[in-house]
């Protein structure tokens, strides 16, 4: 599709309707989406417990883009591009690994935890090493948890921060640990996702199992109900009774999304597991079960779900 | 290629040679030849006996089409676009099954045989459920053989009814069970495959065994007199002694190609068995073996090969 | 890309710096590519030891062509492109093989080893098969290396075998044997296997083990010193102490490019073993090993390995 037809089919789109199927299907509109939406947005890439030790690094890989996630201080952590400066090779081809320098197995430059250039053989003296290194993008850590952005002039991380501090604090995400990793690969346009995510129309028909315990696939005056008496537990239980949502058209600034929403757990589930009964210790400064869930979303396409003893 | 570099290539292309290469291999050709030929024509799209009982369904899946096949009623043969009108999920999932309703697994919209729909949960009650339901498309059942036709006014049916009647009436299709499935995914352009069944020129060297037994992959005068012989029999073996062709540039509308060809068998071969020997009971109303076998050709692209005593 | 796009790109492109994207990923970009350079160029296509009895054929397969490879006569190697001349399908099907006549077994037609129709059933007394024959392409065999070129009018052969003549001589190729076969695919553009092939930047630090025993992946004052060594020696060891570099820009004629370059082995390795030490009897009149390697280059993207022994 030529820019003027996208054009006029974003201009045509009915409101309240489904988007036309080639917002789903074209593929110069899946590029135009991975430039104007993904590379300006902030992405989850990792938890910071991923990379404990200085020289710590993982690739998060998304769509052309391969990034080195490394610890490059024990105070810091940078996202480079996985894209070699001499020849454009991958510097990193391992999913993640320890190194004090990133060294490209092409010809052998060398770059330091910044990204600078350290080692590159046989170049001649008016060769200027230190002019030369691993881009690197921005990368924002809250409560342990890494998002990176692709733009040289990102929508304002502090937005998301501030929104987000006094509701998320509690749970000290900083402290935890990935137990377990779960990749679905999906054949679709992400939209078709997204939409997935932002409705609970489909939780009962679809996921009976997660309908058993959680309130969110229900809608009745007993829900309604139920998220009174969690908001006033929350105090009782270290959490906050606040609930905030600065998604798409409301957000702080481009890709800065976030939100912190709240819904009951229903039949006397206190956490997500199949019985509803404890799973694991109650996370970072929480008391007690709260009787809730709360959607976390930060930026425009990373979801999770915190209960009171894990995250998915 | 653009519409028009299409018309152009189809102006240009001489009469009685290999067609451009294009014309087999170019996208935008391919997407055309679907949307004006395929989605006009009727197809062939199961026999009758796979749905036996009120309920039964099958998935017929062409191109990007998906449709249900389902016997709403005894007398009843539905064809409806397997596509649920809330999100435009696929309705049914399986490739066939039996049920009273069709429900969509996403959002649980349930649809009755007719595809009307039934339930559609948490719709308010300025929702009008009986202005909605599973597009229903052209289904015809011809002894048996069911076609469908995507087109609003597909071209009467009624002439290939009439057409074959005669002919096809003693085998009495209807019948007759799909006692074996063979599908033999081609790595081509249909109309390769077409243009393959539409001559026997290459039967001799690249069909032994068919060849063996059959008088179309010979040309010659020994031949032609079979041929007479197995017309002056068919009267005597409840057979009718008639030939049709209404393919393509002889159709009676678009689509609606019909064909009941007859050729005869060689070295006394009476069927297309291996050996040329009986295989099953006489069809219907078949009184005996006649020497021939048939070509019958029903819409573009269905072709069957009709013996005294099955089909394939 | 429209050709206008590349044209720009073309003229945009900077010296000396690594070529624009596009060069390696757009597929209009590719397809120039075929039609401009490997179609008009000369390409090794194998050995002719691989076919040493007449009606021995193999195919060489390249972008979308198919060439059939075979020994005609005695003296005699021929290059026919293995599609019918009546329905265009592939005559040769499998790898390699031998037979008298070249049969289609779509319809049967057959060809000579010169490509000349000589079968084909069914037709009228009008049809010449004489005018109708299997497209011969340019091939040229050079010291046993079969070459070929799809150019109706080729870069002259000639230059390419003069230039090399005096050099190659000595190695006697046509006596060797290919004793083992190695294909590396490899998911990149032909340009940037051609860019890595033409520095030995790399070798260092990507090919630890041949960098054990070769000079040209090392730069300093002692490689030049054991180079004039080499040249030296060559007289006495029967070979020739000239190179040639004639690729590319300074090609003779489009596509006829050739090069034979020499530099020395190090650590008194005598050729491309692992230890370095001998591995099979001196090819051809070689009469002792002079302690270097040579890069044979024929047509832009055919390079071999000689070394007194063996070739790679």
């Amino acid at each position: 599709m030529t820019e003027q037809e996208i054009r006029e089919l974003v201009a045509g789109q009915a409101e309240r309707q489904a988007l036309a199927s080639a917002f789903y299907r074209d593929p110069d509109i899946y590029e135009r989406d991975i430039d104007r939406i993904f590379m300006r947005s902030w992405l989850y890439a990792g938890h910071q417990s991923e990379i404990p030790e200085v020289g710590d690094w993982f690739l998060f890989e998304f769509a052309e883009e391969s990034v080195i996630i490394v610890r490059s201080a024990e105070d810091e952590i940078n996202a480079l591009l996985n894209v070699c400066r001499h020849r454009g090779s991958r510097v990193c081809v391992e999913q993640k690994g320890c190194s004090k320098l990133l060294r490209c197995r092409y010809h052998g430059w060398s770059y330091d935890l910044q990204g600078r250039l350290r080692a590159a053989a046989h170049m001649p003296d008016s060769f200027d090493r230190s002019s030369i290194g691993l881009k690197k993008i921005h990368a924002e850590v809250l409560d342990g948890l890494i998002f990176i952005n692709f733009a040289e002039e990102p929508g304002d991380f502090s937005s998301v921060r501030d929104g987000l501090a006094d509701c998320l604090r509690p749970y000290r995400l900083e402290d935890t640990k990935v137990a377990h990793r779960q990749s679905y690969p999906i054949a679709a346009n992400w939209k078709l996702a997204v939409e997935n995510y932002c409705e609970c129309y489909h939780c009962a028909p679809a996921h009976p199992e997660y309908s058993m315990g959680h309130g969110l696939a229900h809608e009745d005056s007993r829900t309604e109900e139920l998220y009174q008496k969690v908001m006033a537990r929350a105090g009782a239980c270290g959490l906050s009774d606040k609930a905030v949502n600065r998604m798409y058209l409301a957000a702080p600034a481009f890709g800065a999304d976030f939100a912190f929403e709240r819904y009951p757990l229903i039949r006397d589930h206190v956490t997500g597991s199949e019985d509803g009964k404890p799973l694991a210790p109650l996370l970072g400064d929480v008391k007690d079960y709260d009787g809730g869930a709360t959607d976390l979303q930060v930026g425009p396409v990373t979801y999770a779900l915190i209960y009171c003893d894990h995250v998915v």
